[in-house]
């Protein structure tokens, strides 16, 4: 698959879908694979935080990489996340990620250590020089805990070592400070800039943005692509209220109770638990050590995806 | 003057110009204050962050909000800021707003303690029971590390307890799910969102809001009411192109040295700077402790004026 | 009173005891100082983060400030904080303290705003410039969301801004490196280190500090007065034996549910509903908008009183 | 080797000695395991932080391992981080240790997700009964993010999933009342408590902590040895006077300038510029991304270690 420049339209970050025993679950993970690149997605981002890939083992990794390469099978590029702590870990992902034929990769800043930007930036610029695909840095405060600086962001645009960038970080005047400085260097139409914000991605777009990697569009990649198209068109008010509708199903990550689990259990967990009711994917099983929603819960998100039409 | 419900359009949190020896300038404020209700704004915030209000003793904040009061002559509705750690606290400057005759009070979650979304809930609720003026609740996680619940807000909206609420966590996801929340219980009408996310205001308005309280609207409110028009009437590519300019603009703020001084001094410093430029103001000191800027950095506030066409 | 310098010993963070309907109630006060006194502390804090200043009105303040000095009557020092958020605002407090005859003066680092050290700095100077008296500084993080620097207050040591440190940071690592620092300038001896690490005094004795601010210390003066004498002593066993009896004891600020309420209500509401229990104090209510201890809690803060052998 | 219960001691984590090209360095890791051996240390801790195990490929970690086993030769027991941010991922870095015959395994709470205290319980759970090896909680919210909550360590140290603690959190108030919790329980003789706030090694070994892990006994094991003898004898004040200079030899991990770098480059390279300035190691390199320390830097490092009469 030719990597497009810049990268556009709905990127899902790919829900793994497990066995009740926690192995990756081939045959679900490629039916979600075909449903979404039938929606009309851009590109598919597998191994990223709502893919799980902070809770599975390496192998585990590989088998579900090589299901989305081998699923999609060239008819949408696949970016592949690399996450680990630091600079020769993701190296050891960045070399199996190529192997496996993904056709980009996607890197966090350095995390469990106390890193300067500086740092960031040769961490960045190594994985570069090591693996000869293109590369996305992935801005995630709430999982890493330092935010990418513009400065840095756009350093690494200029000279090359970044095609891209997966804003998560929910800063939007960061956001439309950096599309302005892309702009101003001549950058804007080669850097491809991917939001993260799942619930402002109208004015994203509006801003500028060339994408958006919605967790959420694992569950309903139609109203993702439908909002991406209508905000091509200049269809804002049309894009504004596609937006909403897929605001208040957000609500499906807000099931578990936060009393008795972590966040990241509610919201992988509401996905899954969506993604089994529509009946695309085998177990709502999520990994290790994250607590299971209750049927309670289920019956929550079922409500919520009978709310947004999708039941 | 009526206060408006829901008040809309820019609402600039004015700043406080301040003589060489750090008392209020009621003629300078005075023409600020001109300023921008000729420029066609919608209310007008005193003593706000951007106002300072945290470096003004009690007396020099009574002189400021007078010197607004009298200068906005109920020409538009003037909010009064009534900054401080708890609700006794509070209350004594929401009485001392009231007399002085603002039209609103602006009022954040505790701080310095280590409060419970119900004691925050409680303390709206004593300001809205003693003062008899309508209240916003003035969410601003950057200076008192918590960030108001939604589920607080919508309770507090569809009791009465809040007109209005000031974002300014930056967090437009959560702005998107209270506006759809306010939308589903029928107070999108009555309750007013303004934004303080002065870099995505375009977003903010497509996505619902009312209106926004911006800081560099001191600066250029003629951009920040050109944007809310253009909004206003659908032309959305045009308010994104003006929040583009204005985005760029937003530079002065970071006009001073991280290495020599805090984030206040140097935005706030920027703000009081370009006024001084402009010859709204007759001294762009700012309140102790914070560090003035040097002669470098007005002369890069005055570029960004320049480049920004106010010069 | 005279100031030591240094001074050593218990200085007690005072609780301000409140009547039913919040006004500050001086008998009671008195009472509580009476107790301290008796048990030999070194000196009082009056407005500090246990005494709940940050919940006062002003005048709230200046009452509690002179039952204080008029009950201490020079027997010991009285301390009076200065909590706020910036200069000016300070300097007011400051100058009340004076007036009301306190000895020394206690100030925390800015906070709401987004502060620079050398504003920090700038911020003790201009206090120590303006009112004659004593200044300690107040580090607490949880509160004010910065650390004090080492060489900040090094400098301010050496300077003679600061008369010492009243260290809440619990960070036992960088008090050991300021008393270390402070020895090597030939400050030890003059400069006042207090810590107010209340479960780990005998640790903070050991490595040199001069006195402990222990908010435990208005339920069991006596407990840390043999705390204190032990250190002095040499008797490091009997002090460590002393400090776990007060750290099972500390429980009681735990009484409350962290579901329904913030930590300054559980544990300021613990201290006065254990002062309320002793008899110290005429009603345990803690200002709003704190949530009051239920039945319940207030038995579990009997148990803790009766197992640390109070009741 | 037989692991003791409860382990006692100066227990070092072990840096991780490399090559200029990055490999591990297996001849100067086992000089200093022999050097930390010799000086009598009660343990050894292999692939902590200090160790760089964030920085390490999993074949660097295994050769590390390998040498340390090896070198220690049973004479006292190895401890072996398995740091990654969940469980299946610590699952197979566990099952590598043991099989490379680690004594005990050491692991932190989930990190980069977003985690509640029951999973981290559940992590711990499935670590200790899929490998059979003693089990150490590494408490260190400066790289996970969170902390240790004291219910959930006593509740996995009495049903025996736990062995004992690494606390780095330097919340030595949390650690006091865990010690008196433990206590209460009648764990305190068996569950191990090693303090990680090596500049408060005396205050923690009088509060009960059993041992300590501390970076700079890298550098100095005869002084922290020393230190650990004088507090089990009972002789406080010589301890506290050793520990007064072990903080100030503390210094050499900030030789780095902080507008050059991050706090692990300096702090790592401080203690490896100071072991191959000993003699000790081939060559100082940290992991990238670290950035080296300059010759000044080292400079300032070979000053602390005259100081401190190291050389």
């Amino acid at each position: 698959m030719h990597h497009p420049a810049p990268l556009t339209g709905v990127v899902p970050p790919l829900c793994t879908p497990l066995t009740p025993d926690g192995e990756v679950d081939p045959g679900s993970l490629g039916a979600l694979v075909e449903r979404l690149v039938t929606a009309g997605v851009g590109g598919l981002f597998a191994l990223g935080s709502s893919g799980e890939a902070a809770y599975l083992s390496d192998a585990r990794r590989r088998t579900a990489l090589r299901t989305v390469v081998e699923t999609a099978a060239g008819r949408v590029p696949v970016l592949a996340g690399v996450i680990d702590m630091t600079t020769a870990r993701v190296l050891d992902h960045a070399r199996a990620a190529a192997e496996l034929g993904a056709d980009a990769l996607v890197a966090t800043a350095p995390f469990y250590t106390r890193t300067h930007p500086a740092e960031t930036a040769a961490h960045f610029r190594a994985i570069r020089a090591a693996v000869d695909l293109p590369l996305y840095a992935y801005d995630i405060p709430s999982a890493v805990h330092t935010k990418l600086a513009a400065a840095t962001v756009l350093e690494l645009a200029a000279d090359g070592t970044l095609a891209g960038l997966k804003d998560s970080s929910g800063d939007d005047g960061a956001l439309r400070r950096l599309l302005t400085g892309l702009r101003e260097r001549g950058l804007a139409d080669t850097f491809s800039v991917l939001t993260g914000s799942e619930l402002a991605v109208d004015g994203a777009l509006l801003a500028g943005a060339h994408g958006v990697v919605p967790g959420l569009g694992n569950v309903d990649p139609d109203g993702y692509v439908r909002l991406y198209e209508h905000a091509r068109a200049g269809r804002w008010r049309e894009a504004a209220a596609e937006q909403d509708r897929l605001a208040a199903l957000f609500a499906l990550t807000e099931a578990g109770d936060p009393a008795l689990m972590g966040g990241s259990s509610s919201a992988l967990g509401g996905f899954k638990a969506a993604l089994h009711l529509l009946g695309v994917i085998g177990c709502p099983a999520t990994a290790a050590p994250q607590i299971p929603l209750d049927e309670a819960a289920v019956k929550t998100v079922r409500g919520h995806l009978r709310d947004g039409g999708l039941l």
